[in-house]
């Protein structure tokens, strides 16, 4: 069979070194995979608006599947962050990012195994903003029947299928009763289509006390965009950090971009000492949307084991490795 | 001298026997304070569209100093929660919590000590909500000069009179450049009048990420009204709850009215089950604006020596003891 196709964006800082730790990963683990590489920035283009080229969107909307690095927004004004571009452009309108204490990477928790699914297009990201006398500015949040919808029926169709037990939707629909409100009564109407799945709704302060105090509480919790970005965050914060969480966007027309959501690392880039891990089990989120599950399994024990080991890791895990020697252990 | 005349309002549910322990307690202390008793409910009361009478607003009003147990906002379509018609009426403008580990007893933090400072009358609470087509619908988030100014104000204040280093302005000025921006462009204004006081920027996501991975990096928090209630309840979390964790709400003209943020617990009320800590330490915050600091030592660490020696505790502690018994110890 032909191999698949996937772009990858090795992206700025640590980018194009960890991205190297995943070809080269993937070579060992023979995953049929051909990656179409594409290097952002340098100058704007005008049909994107940003220092993401047409070409580049194009190469995701065709194969369907990739897999990005971190990308540095340039700083100055009027330029759109690449990562809310490729979200807009791309209508990558579900975030996911499975979340589980790592064997043997000792944290206060050693409990955690959860999902969470952000929508990822609308609410507080509307972009809307104005100032309505001086000293009075206000935002817009907008939720969307359409877009709540979607990003329910994408949580319990993975919860579905990936054996889960119980949908959490999070929301401030005591304050918010029209939006949160609205986004409830979809998530509602999906939870019905599913009565194998659990569905409960879990106020966002509430839920963050609850994650801190016992986060086994939770499975797979879906919340509208702010929610997600803040709870996402606080999820990876228990397991360790950003550098230890995949994460992966769902779009329109099947397609998923995996990602890892740490930053660039300036500081450390082009060192040797970047840790893979975050990029490489987004990776492997993406073999799981493309159902090589074999290789998925195999991949993230590979993962999985070395850091239990614990004889390579990377300084930021309080080892002494480098990046190529931690992928040579993996 | 004559005793300071403060209004109690021993709420609903369990609220009554948590304020019957802070009246003894006071009295054992020789605290010089005479509660002026107000019980809310019944009927609605038209000068105030609630549950809360014009006569209980009028109280506050005039001591200027008040401590309140959990209401409970009756069920049905129309009634303003009785917490946010206190808000507003009141302009309590700055929630205040302190949260700091409990010596002896244990979470999986011990080195919790900081203070959220949260904005309490506008942002995403405006009310403002409507449906723009069918299926869209929109919540205006408002910020102004005026309230930021002021909630900064009162955080750097606080951070001085309290010996405290920092102030950590939490936003997410990177989505919402324009309100979450205003409110960050007041924080630093006001924080160039306070040179002795460092001040930092978080971004709220980052923010959850680090108060779970390591608290201890934070001491004055200041931020916009849902982000407030958010990292306070996670703070809460950290430390084991709503049930141990005091609150005090700053208004205007000097009005302190320091609550209990549990819930009103209707399954254990009149057992004498229910834990009086958060309400006690929220007394404890309002002799400290009282500047009754002697008196708030002294029963502060009785509260927490109580609970250190571990004898004496009530059954959400993993204790056995009533509320009376709990209260006798200290
Ligand atoms: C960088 C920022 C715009 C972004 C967001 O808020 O979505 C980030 O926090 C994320 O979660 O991907
Ligand atoms: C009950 C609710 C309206 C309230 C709020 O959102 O402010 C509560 O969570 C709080 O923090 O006092």
């Amino acid at each position: 069979t032909a191999p698949i196709r996937a772009t990858l964006f090795p992206g700025d800082g640590i980018g194009p070194e960890i991205a190297e730790s995943v070809k080269q990963v993937f070579r060992e683990a023979e995953v049929p995979i051909e990656w179409e590489e594409h290097y952002v920035g340098g100058q704007i283009d005008p049909r994107t608006q940003s220092f993401l080229t047409w070409e580049s969107l194009e190469s995701v909307r065709r194969n369907k599947v990739g897999l990005k690095g971190p990308m540095a927004t340039p700083i100055g004004k009027g330029h759109r962050s690449l990562n809310l571009t490729l979200r807009k452009e791309l209508n990558l309108y579900a975030n996911v990012r499975p979340c589980y204490s790592l064997p043997g990477y000792k944290t206060r928790y050693d409990d955690v195994n959860l999902i969470t699914i952000r929508e990822n297009t609308e609410g507080e990201y509307s972009g809307l903003e104005h100032q309505v006398v001086r000293g009075v500015v206000e935002s817009i949040k907008i939720i969307t029947r359409q877009a709540s919808l979607r990003v329910a029926e994408y949580a319990f169709h993975y919860a579905k299928a990936h054996g889960r037990e119980r949908v959490s939707a999070i929301h401030k629909a005591n304050i918010m009763q029209k939006t949160d409100g609205l986004f409830l009564k979809c998530c509602r109407e999906v939870a019905e289509k599913y009565p194998e799945i659990q569905y409960e709704e879990v106020v966002i302060d509430n839920c963050c006390m609850m994650l801190v105090k016992n986060p086994a509480l939770f499975d797979v919790l879906v919340m509208p965009n702010l929610y997600g970005d803040i709870i996402s965050d606080l999820c990876a914060g228990l397991i360790g950090g950003l550098g230890l969480t995949p994460s992966c966007n769902i779009g329109e027309g099947g397609i998923a971009l995996a990602e890892a959501v740490h930053g660039s690392a300036p500081d450390i880039a082009g060192k040797n000492l970047a840790n893979p891990t975050a990029l490489l089990l987004s990776a492997v989120t993406m073999l799981r949307h493309l159902e090589l599950h074999d290789k998925a399994e195999r991949i993230q024990n590979a993962i999985l084991n070395t850091i239990a080991e614990g004889k390579y890791r990377t300084a930021d895990l309080g080892g002494k490795s480098s990046t190529t020697d931690f992928t040579q252990a993996i």
